[in-house]
Protein backbone atom coordinates (compact mmCIF):
# COMPACT_ATOMS: atom_id res chain seq x y z
CA UNK A 1 0.00 0.00 0.00
CA UNK A 2 1.48 3.01 -0.88
CA UNK A 3 1.14 6.25 0.83
CA UNK A 4 1.03 9.55 0.29
CA UNK A 5 3.45 12.43 2.60
CA UNK A 6 1.22 14.90 4.55
CA UNK A 7 2.75 17.43 4.84
CA UNK A 8 2.11 21.52 5.99
CA UNK A 9 4.47 24.82 6.19
CA UNK A 10 3.82 27.24 8.35
CA UNK A 11 4.80 30.57 9.03
CA UNK A 12 6.07 31.77 12.57
CA UNK A 13 7.57 35.10 13.23
CA UNK A 14 9.73 35.05 16.38
CA UNK A 15 8.44 37.27 19.31
CA UNK A 16 11.03 39.27 21.37
CA UNK A 17 9.48 38.15 24.53
CA UNK A 18 10.81 34.32 23.28
CA UNK A 19 14.29 35.22 23.00
CA UNK A 20 16.33 34.92 25.71
CA UNK A 21 19.75 36.75 27.48
CA UNK A 22 21.83 35.18 24.76
CA UNK A 23 19.70 36.89 22.08
CA UNK A 24 18.30 33.75 20.67
CA UNK A 25 14.97 32.08 20.85
CA UNK A 26 15.07 30.30 24.32
CA UNK A 27 14.73 26.77 23.63
CA UNK A 28 11.79 25.81 25.30
CA UNK A 29 9.72 28.07 22.79
CA UNK A 30 10.37 25.43 19.80
CA UNK A 31 7.90 23.44 21.71
CA UNK A 32 5.71 26.33 21.06
CA UNK A 33 6.64 26.33 17.40
CA UNK A 34 5.93 22.62 16.86
CA UNK A 35 2.00 23.05 17.89
CA UNK A 36 2.05 26.18 15.58
CA UNK A 37 3.07 23.67 12.94
CA UNK A 38 0.49 20.60 14.14
CA UNK A 39 -2.47 23.43 14.49
CA UNK A 40 -1.42 24.51 11.28
CA UNK A 41 -1.36 20.61 9.64
CA UNK A 42 -4.45 20.24 11.52
CA UNK A 43 -6.84 22.86 9.90
CA UNK A 44 -5.42 21.79 6.59
CA UNK A 45 -6.02 17.97 6.75
CA UNK A 46 -9.61 18.46 9.14
CA UNK A 47 -6.89 16.78 12.23
CA UNK A 48 -7.33 20.11 14.78
CA UNK A 49 -7.88 19.67 18.24
CA UNK A 50 -11.05 20.57 17.79
CA UNK A 51 -11.66 17.95 14.66
CA UNK A 52 -10.82 15.29 17.57
CA UNK A 53 -12.44 16.69 20.53
CA UNK A 54 -15.80 16.79 18.45
CA UNK A 55 -15.30 12.55 18.01
CA UNK A 56 -15.38 12.02 21.72
CA UNK A 57 -11.27 12.11 21.97
CA UNK A 58 -8.26 14.32 22.95
CA UNK A 59 -4.74 13.50 22.28
CA UNK A 60 -1.95 14.68 25.01
CA UNK A 61 1.71 14.32 24.14
CA UNK A 62 3.51 11.43 25.90
CA UNK A 63 7.16 12.67 23.71
CA UNK A 64 8.49 15.30 22.37
CA UNK A 65 11.93 15.45 20.86
CA UNK A 66 14.07 18.84 19.76
CA UNK A 67 17.65 19.13 18.04
CA UNK A 68 18.68 22.01 17.71
CA UNK A 69 21.08 22.92 14.78
CA UNK A 70 21.26 26.78 14.60
CA UNK A 71 19.89 29.70 16.78
CA UNK A 72 16.86 31.43 15.56
CA UNK A 73 16.86 35.27 16.20
CA UNK A 74 14.06 38.43 17.15
CA UNK A 75 12.58 39.28 14.18
CA UNK A 76 13.53 36.27 12.22
CA UNK A 77 10.51 34.21 10.58
CA UNK A 78 10.52 30.89 11.16
CA UNK A 79 8.60 28.07 8.72
CA UNK A 80 7.50 24.80 10.54
CA UNK A 81 7.13 22.00 8.24
CA UNK A 82 5.30 19.04 9.57
CA UNK A 83 4.94 15.52 8.58
CA UNK A 84 2.67 13.28 9.43
CA UNK A 85 4.32 9.75 10.68
CA UNK A 86 2.55 6.71 9.83
CA UNK A 87 2.18 3.84 12.34
CA UNK A 88 0.20 0.85 13.30
CA UNK A 89 0.11 1.90 16.74
CA UNK A 90 -2.94 4.06 18.31
CA UNK A 91 -0.84 7.03 18.26
CA UNK A 92 -0.37 10.09 16.49
CA UNK A 93 3.06 10.84 14.83
CA UNK A 94 4.49 14.33 13.76
CA UNK A 95 7.89 15.01 12.34
CA UNK A 96 9.57 18.53 12.33
CA UNK A 97 11.48 20.65 10.71
CA UNK A 98 11.85 24.38 11.47
CA UNK A 99 13.80 26.74 8.81
CA UNK A 100 15.03 29.92 8.96
CA UNK A 101 12.39 31.47 6.22
CA UNK A 102 15.75 34.10 5.03
CA UNK A 103 18.68 32.36 5.09
CA UNK A 104 16.81 28.80 4.49
CA UNK A 105 19.00 26.53 7.09
CA UNK A 106 17.52 24.10 8.65
CA UNK A 107 17.57 25.15 12.61
CA UNK A 108 15.74 22.62 14.36
CA UNK A 109 14.41 19.02 13.47
CA UNK A 110 12.13 17.28 16.70
CA UNK A 111 9.34 15.04 16.85
CA UNK A 112 6.08 14.46 18.91
CA UNK A 113 4.09 11.61 19.64
CA UNK A 114 0.69 11.80 21.03
CA UNK A 115 -2.17 9.07 22.24
CA UNK A 116 -6.06 8.96 22.40
CA UNK A 117 -7.74 9.54 25.32
CA UNK A 118 -11.57 9.14 25.74
CA UNK A 119 -13.16 12.18 27.01
CA UNK A 120 -13.19 10.32 30.23
CA UNK A 121 -9.91 10.66 30.28
CA UNK A 122 -9.13 6.49 29.85
CA UNK A 123 -6.86 5.36 26.73
CA UNK A 124 -7.82 4.57 23.77
CA UNK A 125 -5.75 0.76 23.12
CA UNK A 126 -7.10 0.83 19.37
CA UNK A 127 -6.85 3.11 16.94
CA UNK A 128 -10.54 5.35 16.74
CA UNK A 129 -12.67 5.05 14.40
CA UNK A 130 -12.55 8.62 13.15
CA UNK A 131 -8.81 7.97 12.48
CA UNK A 132 -8.51 5.24 10.77
CA UNK A 133 -11.15 6.67 8.26
CA UNK A 134 -9.04 9.55 8.29
CA UNK A 135 -6.12 7.73 7.08
CA UNK A 136 -8.40 5.88 4.67
CA UNK A 137 -9.36 9.28 3.51
CA UNK A 138 -6.16 11.52 3.38
CA UNK A 139 -3.03 8.57 3.44
CA UNK A 140 -3.89 5.64 1.48
CA UNK A 141 -6.51 7.40 -1.05
CA UNK A 142 -5.42 6.12 -4.66
CA UNK B 1 -15.83 49.86 61.15
CA UNK B 2 -12.48 49.19 61.62
CA UNK B 3 -10.78 46.96 58.51
CA UNK B 4 -7.85 44.78 58.94
CA UNK B 5 -4.87 44.55 56.63
CA UNK B 6 -4.87 41.32 55.00
CA UNK B 7 -1.80 40.73 53.24
CA UNK B 8 0.92 38.16 51.99
CA UNK B 9 4.60 37.96 51.12
CA UNK B 10 5.60 35.47 48.27
CA UNK B 11 9.35 34.70 46.77
CA UNK B 12 9.58 34.29 43.54
CA UNK B 13 12.68 32.84 42.42
CA UNK B 14 13.60 34.58 38.73
CA UNK B 15 14.24 31.81 35.49
CA UNK B 16 16.71 32.44 33.24
CA UNK B 17 13.70 31.84 30.53
CA UNK B 18 11.89 34.98 31.92
CA UNK B 19 14.63 37.30 31.18
CA UNK B 20 14.71 38.84 27.83
CA UNK B 21 17.48 40.05 25.42
CA UNK B 22 18.09 43.13 27.68
CA UNK B 23 19.08 40.67 30.71
CA UNK B 24 15.70 42.31 32.30
CA UNK B 25 13.27 40.24 33.35
CA UNK B 26 10.29 40.84 30.04
CA UNK B 27 7.92 43.23 31.23
CA UNK B 28 4.78 40.51 30.86
CA UNK B 29 6.35 38.39 33.64
CA UNK B 30 5.25 40.34 36.13
CA UNK B 31 1.95 39.32 35.20
CA UNK B 32 2.82 36.12 36.47
CA UNK B 33 4.56 37.33 39.54
CA UNK B 34 1.42 39.09 40.45
CA UNK B 35 -0.86 35.99 39.84
CA UNK B 36 1.96 34.14 42.48
CA UNK B 37 1.21 36.57 44.98
CA UNK B 38 -2.59 36.56 44.61
CA UNK B 39 -2.16 32.56 44.67
CA UNK B 40 -0.46 32.46 48.04
CA UNK B 41 -3.05 35.23 49.66
CA UNK B 42 -5.69 32.86 48.54
CA UNK B 43 -4.02 30.10 50.26
CA UNK B 44 -3.31 31.97 53.36
CA UNK B 45 -6.62 33.50 53.63
CA UNK B 46 -9.46 30.71 52.30
CA UNK B 47 -9.95 32.89 48.75
CA UNK B 48 -8.10 30.30 46.33
CA UNK B 49 -9.34 29.73 43.12
CA UNK B 50 -10.43 26.38 44.27
CA UNK B 51 -12.23 28.04 47.08
CA UNK B 52 -14.48 30.32 45.41
CA UNK B 53 -14.81 27.52 42.64
CA UNK B 54 -16.18 25.47 45.41
CA UNK B 55 -18.50 28.74 46.01
CA UNK B 56 -19.95 28.40 42.37
CA UNK B 57 -17.88 31.26 40.90
CA UNK B 58 -15.01 32.01 38.85
CA UNK B 59 -13.30 35.42 39.25
CA UNK B 60 -11.84 36.67 35.91
CA UNK B 61 -9.70 39.64 35.70
CA UNK B 62 -11.51 42.63 34.19
CA UNK B 63 -7.95 45.19 34.53
CA UNK B 64 -4.46 45.24 35.19
CA UNK B 65 -2.32 47.98 35.64
CA UNK B 66 1.82 47.74 36.16
CA UNK B 67 4.36 49.92 37.28
CA UNK B 68 8.05 49.34 37.09
CA UNK B 69 10.39 51.05 38.75
CA UNK B 70 13.70 48.92 38.85
CA UNK B 71 14.48 45.68 36.49
CA UNK B 72 15.11 42.16 38.23
CA UNK B 73 17.33 40.07 36.67
CA UNK B 74 18.03 36.13 36.45
CA UNK B 75 18.78 34.48 39.85
CA UNK B 76 17.29 37.13 41.69
CA UNK B 77 14.42 36.50 44.35
CA UNK B 78 11.37 38.91 44.03
CA UNK B 79 9.61 39.52 47.26
CA UNK B 80 5.61 39.79 46.12
CA UNK B 81 3.42 41.85 48.81
CA UNK B 82 0.05 40.96 47.86
CA UNK B 83 -2.63 43.83 50.04
CA UNK B 84 -6.61 43.10 49.82
CA UNK B 85 -8.27 46.12 49.10
CA UNK B 86 -11.48 46.61 49.77
CA UNK B 87 -14.67 47.88 47.62
CA UNK B 88 -18.40 48.01 48.02
CA UNK B 89 -18.84 46.77 44.72
CA UNK B 90 -18.45 42.65 43.35
CA UNK B 91 -15.01 42.84 42.82
CA UNK B 92 -11.98 41.41 44.17
CA UNK B 93 -9.33 43.91 44.43
CA UNK B 94 -5.63 43.35 44.97
CA UNK B 95 -2.03 45.96 45.15
CA UNK B 96 0.95 44.21 44.69
CA UNK B 97 4.06 45.97 45.78
CA UNK B 98 7.42 43.44 43.89
CA UNK B 99 10.63 44.26 46.02
CA UNK B 100 13.99 42.50 45.22
CA UNK B 101 14.73 40.21 48.29
CA UNK B 102 18.61 41.23 48.27
CA UNK B 103 18.51 45.02 47.59
CA UNK B 104 15.35 45.30 49.54
CA UNK B 105 14.04 48.21 46.92
CA UNK B 106 10.55 48.18 45.22
CA UNK B 107 10.74 47.11 41.53
CA UNK B 108 7.22 47.58 40.38
CA UNK B 109 3.69 47.97 41.68
CA UNK B 110 0.57 46.89 40.17
CA UNK B 111 -3.07 46.60 40.82
CA UNK B 112 -5.84 43.94 39.54
CA UNK B 113 -9.41 44.05 39.56
CA UNK B 114 -11.32 40.74 39.12
CA UNK B 115 -15.09 40.16 38.99
CA UNK B 116 -17.00 37.02 39.87
CA UNK B 117 -19.29 34.92 37.33
CA UNK B 118 -21.19 31.96 38.29
CA UNK B 119 -20.09 28.69 36.71
CA UNK B 120 -22.76 29.52 33.62
CA UNK B 121 -20.67 32.76 32.58
CA UNK B 122 -23.53 35.06 34.04
CA UNK B 123 -21.81 38.04 35.69
CA UNK B 124 -22.34 38.00 39.72
CA UNK B 125 -24.17 41.84 39.75
CA UNK B 126 -24.62 41.62 43.67
CA UNK B 127 -21.50 40.52 46.48
CA UNK B 128 -21.30 36.44 46.47
CA UNK B 129 -22.75 35.44 49.61
CA UNK B 130 -19.62 33.32 50.49
CA UNK B 131 -17.54 36.57 49.52
CA UNK B 132 -19.51 38.60 51.94
CA UNK B 133 -19.33 36.20 54.94
CA UNK B 134 -15.36 35.60 53.99
CA UNK B 135 -15.20 39.35 54.62
CA UNK B 136 -16.97 39.56 57.85
CA UNK B 137 -14.56 36.16 58.47
CA UNK B 138 -11.18 37.81 58.12
CA UNK B 139 -11.97 41.63 57.02
CA UNK B 140 -14.19 43.19 59.94
CA UNK B 141 -13.25 40.54 62.71
CA UNK B 142 -12.90 42.15 65.92
CA UNK C 1 -0.28 71.85 14.61
CA UNK C 2 -1.75 68.81 13.43
CA UNK C 3 -0.95 65.38 13.94
CA UNK C 4 -1.39 62.88 12.10
CA UNK C 5 -3.24 59.36 13.41
CA UNK C 6 -0.39 56.92 13.06
CA UNK C 7 -2.17 53.42 13.45
CA UNK C 8 -0.97 50.03 12.72
CA UNK C 9 -3.47 46.79 12.29
CA UNK C 10 -2.07 43.11 13.18
CA UNK C 11 -3.34 39.69 13.17
CA UNK C 12 -2.64 37.51 15.78
CA UNK C 13 -3.27 34.00 15.70
CA UNK C 14 -4.26 32.69 19.35
CA UNK C 15 -2.33 29.48 20.24
CA UNK C 16 -3.54 26.23 22.07
CA UNK C 17 -0.73 27.47 24.72
CA UNK C 18 -2.05 30.66 25.69
CA UNK C 19 -5.35 29.57 27.06
CA UNK C 20 -6.06 28.60 30.71
CA UNK C 21 -8.44 26.34 32.69
CA UNK C 22 -11.08 28.49 32.05
CA UNK C 23 -10.56 27.41 28.21
CA UNK C 24 -10.14 31.27 27.87
CA UNK C 25 -6.83 33.05 26.89
CA UNK C 26 -4.88 33.66 30.16
CA UNK C 27 -4.70 37.25 31.34
CA UNK C 28 -1.42 38.15 31.09
CA UNK C 29 -0.80 37.17 27.20
CA UNK C 30 -2.14 39.81 26.07
CA UNK C 31 0.95 41.57 27.07
CA UNK C 32 2.86 39.77 24.33
CA UNK C 33 -0.47 40.78 21.61
CA UNK C 34 0.61 44.20 22.72
CA UNK C 35 3.92 43.77 21.97
CA UNK C 36 2.88 42.17 18.53
CA UNK C 37 1.29 45.47 17.85
CA UNK C 38 3.94 47.39 18.80
CA UNK C 39 6.21 45.63 16.73
CA UNK C 40 3.94 45.84 13.75
CA UNK C 41 4.10 49.31 14.31
CA UNK C 42 7.36 49.58 14.56
CA UNK C 43 7.98 48.25 11.61
CA UNK C 44 5.43 49.86 9.59
CA UNK C 45 6.94 53.11 10.55
CA UNK C 46 11.02 52.81 11.09
CA UNK C 47 10.28 52.90 14.75
CA UNK C 48 11.33 49.30 15.76
CA UNK C 49 13.15 47.80 18.60
CA UNK C 50 16.67 47.50 15.92
CA UNK C 51 15.85 51.37 14.92
CA UNK C 52 15.98 52.52 18.52
CA UNK C 53 18.93 50.26 19.30
CA UNK C 54 20.62 51.66 16.43
CA UNK C 55 20.09 55.15 17.78
CA UNK C 56 21.91 54.39 20.86
CA UNK C 57 18.89 53.80 22.52
CA UNK C 58 16.61 51.17 24.18
CA UNK C 59 13.12 51.47 25.22
CA UNK C 60 12.26 49.50 28.45
CA UNK C 61 8.34 50.04 29.18
CA UNK C 62 7.48 51.55 32.56
CA UNK C 63 4.10 51.28 32.75
CA UNK C 64 1.44 48.87 31.30
CA UNK C 65 -2.40 48.64 31.60
CA UNK C 66 -5.18 46.17 30.25
CA UNK C 67 -9.07 46.53 30.58
CA UNK C 68 -10.40 42.62 29.80
CA UNK C 69 -13.60 43.26 27.92
CA UNK C 70 -14.50 40.11 26.16
CA UNK C 71 -12.47 36.81 26.41
CA UNK C 72 -10.84 35.14 23.37
CA UNK C 73 -10.72 31.40 22.82
CA UNK C 74 -7.92 28.98 20.91
CA UNK C 75 -8.55 29.10 17.47
CA UNK C 76 -9.56 32.84 17.14
CA UNK C 77 -7.37 35.33 15.74
CA UNK C 78 -7.02 38.86 17.06
CA UNK C 79 -6.32 41.72 15.10
CA UNK C 80 -4.30 44.65 17.22
CA UNK C 81 -4.76 48.20 16.54
CA UNK C 82 -1.62 49.92 17.97
CA UNK C 83 -1.86 54.08 17.74
CA UNK C 84 1.14 56.19 18.64
CA UNK C 85 -0.01 58.77 21.37
CA UNK C 86 2.20 61.88 21.07
CA UNK C 87 3.26 63.45 24.42
CA UNK C 88 5.78 66.32 24.79
CA UNK C 89 7.86 64.06 27.36
CA UNK C 90 10.79 61.77 26.97
CA UNK C 91 8.34 58.78 26.08
CA UNK C 92 6.96 56.75 23.66
CA UNK C 93 2.81 55.83 24.30
CA UNK C 94 0.65 53.82 22.45
CA UNK C 95 -3.08 52.92 22.92
CA UNK C 96 -4.11 49.48 22.28
CA UNK C 97 -7.34 48.34 20.97
CA UNK C 98 -7.53 44.46 20.38
CA UNK C 99 -10.76 43.34 18.28
CA UNK C 100 -12.25 39.73 17.73
CA UNK C 101 -11.46 39.20 14.07
CA UNK C 102 -14.77 36.97 13.33
CA UNK C 103 -17.26 38.82 15.85
CA UNK C 104 -15.39 42.46 15.46
CA UNK C 105 -15.96 42.87 19.26
CA UNK C 106 -13.58 44.99 20.67
CA UNK C 107 -12.29 42.31 23.49
CA UNK C 108 -9.75 44.42 25.01
CA UNK C 109 -7.89 47.80 25.28
CA UNK C 110 -4.92 48.93 27.04
CA UNK C 111 -1.65 51.24 27.13
CA UNK C 112 2.22 51.52 27.43
CA UNK C 113 4.38 53.61 28.50
CA UNK C 114 8.55 53.75 27.38
CA UNK C 115 11.34 55.82 28.38
CA UNK C 116 14.25 56.13 26.55
CA UNK C 117 17.66 54.84 27.86
CA UNK C 118 20.95 55.00 26.92
CA UNK C 119 22.87 51.69 25.76
CA UNK C 120 24.80 52.64 29.65
CA UNK C 121 21.37 52.31 31.13
CA UNK C 122 21.36 56.48 31.63
CA UNK C 123 17.44 57.90 31.69
CA UNK C 124 17.36 59.85 28.48
CA UNK C 125 15.70 63.17 30.49
CA UNK C 126 14.88 65.39 26.64
CA UNK C 127 13.50 63.58 23.67
CA UNK C 128 16.07 61.70 21.95
CA UNK C 129 17.12 63.77 18.25
CA UNK C 130 16.58 60.50 16.45
CA UNK C 131 12.75 60.62 17.72
CA UNK C 132 12.16 64.38 17.47
CA UNK C 133 12.92 64.26 13.85
CA UNK C 134 10.79 61.01 13.66
CA UNK C 135 7.87 62.63 14.66
CA UNK C 136 8.56 65.80 12.20
CA UNK C 137 8.27 62.84 9.44
CA UNK C 138 5.31 61.26 10.48
CA UNK C 139 3.25 62.90 12.86
CA UNK C 140 3.72 66.48 11.98
CA UNK C 141 4.09 66.15 7.52
CA UNK C 142 2.08 68.37 6.08
CA UNK D 1 37.38 5.13 38.62
CA UNK D 2 34.70 5.54 40.75
CA UNK D 3 32.54 7.84 39.88
CA UNK D 4 29.49 9.43 42.08
CA UNK D 5 26.22 10.32 41.70
CA UNK D 6 25.47 13.83 41.74
CA UNK D 7 21.85 14.67 42.17
CA UNK D 8 19.74 17.74 42.90
CA UNK D 9 15.98 17.48 44.18
CA UNK D 10 13.80 21.06 43.60
CA UNK D 11 10.44 21.78 44.94
CA UNK D 12 8.58 23.43 41.84
CA UNK D 13 5.15 24.95 42.67
CA UNK D 14 2.43 24.58 39.48
CA UNK D 15 1.31 27.81 38.15
CA UNK D 16 -2.43 28.55 37.08
CA UNK D 17 -0.50 30.16 34.03
CA UNK D 18 1.12 26.71 33.31
CA UNK D 19 -2.26 24.72 32.61
CA UNK D 20 -4.05 24.27 29.54
CA UNK D 21 -7.58 23.82 28.43
CA UNK D 22 -7.20 20.35 29.63
CA UNK D 23 -6.42 21.67 33.44
CA UNK D 24 -3.34 19.82 33.21
CA UNK D 25 -0.16 21.27 32.93
CA UNK D 26 0.66 22.35 29.19
CA UNK D 27 3.51 19.86 27.84
CA UNK D 28 5.93 23.00 26.63
CA UNK D 29 5.88 23.79 30.58
CA UNK D 30 8.05 21.03 31.33
CA UNK D 31 10.90 22.10 29.83
CA UNK D 32 11.18 25.27 32.30
CA UNK D 33 10.79 22.52 35.00
CA UNK D 34 14.22 20.87 33.92
CA UNK D 35 15.48 24.22 33.32
CA UNK D 36 14.37 24.53 37.67
CA UNK D 37 16.41 21.55 38.18
CA UNK D 38 19.44 22.47 36.34
CA UNK D 39 19.62 25.52 37.88
CA UNK D 40 19.18 24.43 40.91
CA UNK D 41 22.03 21.74 40.15
CA UNK D 42 24.09 24.12 39.36
CA UNK D 43 23.65 26.43 42.39
CA UNK D 44 24.37 23.19 44.43
CA UNK D 45 27.28 22.22 42.74
CA UNK D 46 29.27 25.53 41.77
CA UNK D 47 27.90 24.75 37.69
CA UNK D 48 25.04 27.86 37.23
CA UNK D 49 24.89 29.69 34.15
CA UNK D 50 27.05 32.46 35.78
CA UNK D 51 29.76 29.67 37.18
CA UNK D 52 30.10 29.01 33.28
CA UNK D 53 29.86 32.00 31.65
CA UNK D 54 32.45 33.35 34.22
CA UNK D 55 35.19 30.62 32.89
CA UNK D 56 34.16 31.96 29.33
CA UNK D 57 31.81 29.74 28.07
CA UNK D 58 28.24 29.64 27.19
CA UNK D 59 26.39 26.05 26.99
CA UNK D 60 23.38 25.99 24.80
CA UNK D 61 21.23 23.19 24.68
CA UNK D 62 21.74 20.82 21.54
CA UNK D 63 19.27 18.35 22.19
CA UNK D 64 15.96 17.86 24.66
CA UNK D 65 13.69 14.83 24.88
CA UNK D 66 10.41 14.53 27.31
CA UNK D 67 8.47 11.32 28.42
CA UNK D 68 5.11 12.11 29.81
CA UNK D 69 3.64 9.87 32.03
CA UNK D 70 1.25 11.28 34.42
CA UNK D 71 -0.27 14.77 34.12
CA UNK D 72 0.47 17.68 36.71
CA UNK D 73 -2.42 20.29 37.68
CA UNK D 74 -2.70 23.81 39.16
CA UNK D 75 -1.72 23.56 42.75
CA UNK D 76 0.81 20.60 42.90
CA UNK D 77 4.31 21.03 43.90
CA UNK D 78 6.68 19.15 41.39
CA UNK D 79 9.80 17.57 42.67
CA UNK D 80 12.34 17.85 39.98
CA UNK D 81 15.21 15.32 40.36
CA UNK D 82 18.32 16.52 38.12
CA UNK D 83 20.98 14.01 37.93
CA UNK D 84 24.46 14.88 35.63
CA UNK D 85 25.04 11.97 33.58
CA UNK D 86 29.30 11.74 32.97
CA UNK D 87 30.47 11.67 29.35
CA UNK D 88 33.83 11.80 27.99
CA UNK D 89 32.27 14.16 25.61
CA UNK D 90 32.69 18.09 25.20
CA UNK D 91 28.64 18.14 26.60
CA UNK D 92 26.75 18.35 29.79
CA UNK D 93 24.32 16.17 29.91
CA UNK D 94 21.29 15.87 32.72
CA UNK D 95 18.35 13.46 33.26
CA UNK D 96 15.36 14.53 35.17
CA UNK D 97 12.70 12.75 36.45
CA UNK D 98 9.58 14.66 37.69
CA UNK D 99 7.32 13.54 41.02
CA UNK D 100 4.32 14.93 42.02
CA UNK D 101 5.46 15.58 45.59
CA UNK D 102 2.00 14.49 47.00
CA UNK D 103 1.24 11.29 45.39
CA UNK D 104 5.18 10.69 44.99
CA UNK D 105 4.14 9.07 41.22
CA UNK D 106 7.01 9.24 38.85
CA UNK D 107 5.10 11.52 35.78
CA UNK D 108 7.77 12.65 33.34
CA UNK D 109 11.22 11.53 32.87
CA UNK D 110 13.64 13.33 30.68
CA UNK D 111 17.11 14.62 29.28
CA UNK D 112 18.74 17.85 27.95
CA UNK D 113 22.27 17.75 26.43
CA UNK D 114 24.03 21.16 26.34
CA UNK D 115 27.28 22.05 24.47
CA UNK D 116 29.95 24.65 25.30
CA UNK D 117 30.75 27.67 23.08
CA UNK D 118 33.13 30.16 23.93
CA UNK D 119 31.83 33.79 24.41
CA UNK D 120 32.58 34.67 20.35
CA UNK D 121 30.15 31.40 19.37
CA UNK D 122 33.19 29.20 18.77
CA UNK D 123 31.92 25.52 19.84
CA UNK D 124 34.74 23.77 22.73
CA UNK D 125 35.69 20.53 20.81
CA UNK D 126 37.69 19.93 24.13
CA UNK D 127 36.44 19.64 27.16
CA UNK D 128 37.05 22.94 28.37
CA UNK D 129 39.67 23.02 31.45
CA UNK D 130 37.24 24.12 34.03
CA UNK D 131 34.62 21.51 33.00
CA UNK D 132 37.91 18.72 33.20
CA UNK D 133 38.51 19.95 37.01
CA UNK D 134 35.03 20.13 38.04
CA UNK D 135 34.78 16.59 37.10
CA UNK D 136 37.35 16.07 39.21
CA UNK D 137 36.43 17.69 42.17
CA UNK D 138 32.83 16.47 42.31
CA UNK D 139 32.90 13.16 40.09
CA UNK D 140 36.12 11.20 41.03
CA UNK D 141 36.84 12.67 44.12
CA UNK D 142 38.17 9.78 46.63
Amino acid sequence: MITKTLQSRTEVAIRFSEVDSLRIVWHGNYIKYFEDGRHDFGKTYGLSYHNIYDKGYVAPLVKVNCDYKKPLFYGDTAIVETTFIDSPAAKLIFDYKIYNKASQELVTTGQTIQVFLHLDQRLSLNIPDFFAEWKNQWLYAT
